[in-house]
């Protein structure tokens, strides 16, 4: 497996890599959900690139971009261990240089839920993603349907921007209980952890709900809302029952959805979704 | 020459040219400097692309869209004439889609000067030339240093967002009195036209005292502002004497500079510049 750090090397690598490349962006301090992505990626591509950058631009100026958990030599094993051929690390310094200005905007699909609650994220994470793609040039790129708006964004900015990257988004992978793996999951104590179930658990009980019969949007809202207010450890942020194409909030009857939510349990953040129907 | 109108049909043609590819981005209605682009690319790459779009998000809401000269039988015959590999002509409906919302937003460097005069222009202009970028993906890119913001603002977006592409930036081709070659010359009349030299001839006045000693950067945009200000016909929206790479106002004693300005005359907006110094 190869490691590499700066954009010169890696350019050098990959020119010389067989199609199809694909690559995993991540944040490091990786879990099984990163590495069902890669498994798929192995199964689809010649090769395989895992980028690990906590990218500062896509964290809040008081969100948990200092605490967010770093494990370089535990991620490199793992990815040797699932047959990765190369690992980009990028340099900070490299990747934002004092002059840097340059910044990748999706407008409607990033302004509610994750985008509201978190003013600036998706620019970060538009303006990074675009930056890796250019960097790599991969034929396909990976991403997990634990961060459902992310993947609507990026959808997005491939399609507006002409990017020549297949976009394959691989479903949640959850610990026994339900919960969705998370490199945040980490945060929480033995009680929050318990409590931490109620998202998988509201999500549930909608999804239950609609596969009855009840297909009202509100009233799914409001199951979900219902069983977040149960939990006194839960603090809920939103509930949402949206289009899963464009993420704008729907009424009335619906034939599909992306139920999702965004809760937090003592000081972690949590986000979690089904999508539902056809 | 092969012709283009779909970005798949691009894609597949693109696919199986030897590099490099060169590319040369217009708005068609060529004149010689867009021919001094596609002569520089002939002579360095092995395939030669020229993209023609009029993009409609460049132009403001008051400004030529619907004038802007159009004439693509003699765009085509002029690039057979110059050895051109493809012409792609993107289709409108394609480049922007109802649901299109990305944009690509260059800061600083896109404030002053046109960024100033035409809100929302270099936004248009950067999201544009991404979005060609991605789909023909050439090994070097051609722009003219008549648009000399457009220049920096450009190498500023591929520097930010890692595209792996060369900018090559070709000289200023100017009729015989100096005028600066322009789509837009052909609005002015002949007595507009007579008075149009008076851009050439306050930078080439600036440039005198600039190599005769004066290295004061306001005293040259003063001799520049009195030599257009002298012209009844002209109407003065801007001139600078910038640093060339960040476009920031100079002020004091300077050893290289970028002069540059936007004039009025009649109801045509000429722009002009020179890069003075070492």
């Amino acid at each position: 497996m190869n490691t590499v750090q700066s954009i010169s090397n890696l350019r050098q690598i990959r020119n010389d890599l067989p199609s199809p490349v694909g690559l995993v962006p991540t944040m490091g301090y990786l879990h099984e959900g990163h590495l069902s992505l890669v498994q798929r990626a192995r199964q689809e591509c010649a090769n395989v690139i895992v980028s690990i950058f906590v990218n500062p631009t896509q964290f809040g100026p008081h969100e948990d971009l200092d605490a967010y958990p770093r494990d370089i030599p535990r991620d490199f094993a793992l990815l040797e261990k699932y047959g990765v051929d190369l690992v980009w690390v990028p340099e900070l310094e490299q990747m934002y240089t004092p002059d840097f200005q340059t910044w990748v905007t999706v407008e409607r699909a990033a302004q509610p839920l994750e985008g509201k609650m978190r003013p600036g994220h998706f620019r970060g994470v538009t303006t990074v993603v675009a930056k890796l793609f250019n960097s790599v040039l991969p034929d396909k790129a990976y991403f997990g349907q634990k961060d459902a708006q992310q993947v609507v964004v990026i959808r997005r900015m491939v399609k507006d921007l002409n990017f020549p990257i297949d976009i394959v988004v691989c479903p949640i992978i959850r610990e026994p209980d339900g919960l969705a793996m998370s490199s945040r999951n980490g945060y929480l104590d033995h009680e929050e952890r318990q409590a931490a179930q109620v998202l998988f658990r509201s999500l549930s009980a909608a999804m239950s709900a609609f596969e009855n019969g009840n297909n009202d949007a509100g009233q799914l809202r409001e199951i979900m809302t219902g069983t977040i207010m149960s939990e006194p450890l839960a603090d809920l942020q939103y509930v949402s029952c949206a289009d899963p194409d464009t993420l704008e909030e729907l009424s009335g009857s619906i034939s599909r959805a992306l139920l999702s939510m965004a809760v937090v349990i003592g000081k972690t953040r949590l986000i979690d979704n089904f999508l539902i129907g056809d």
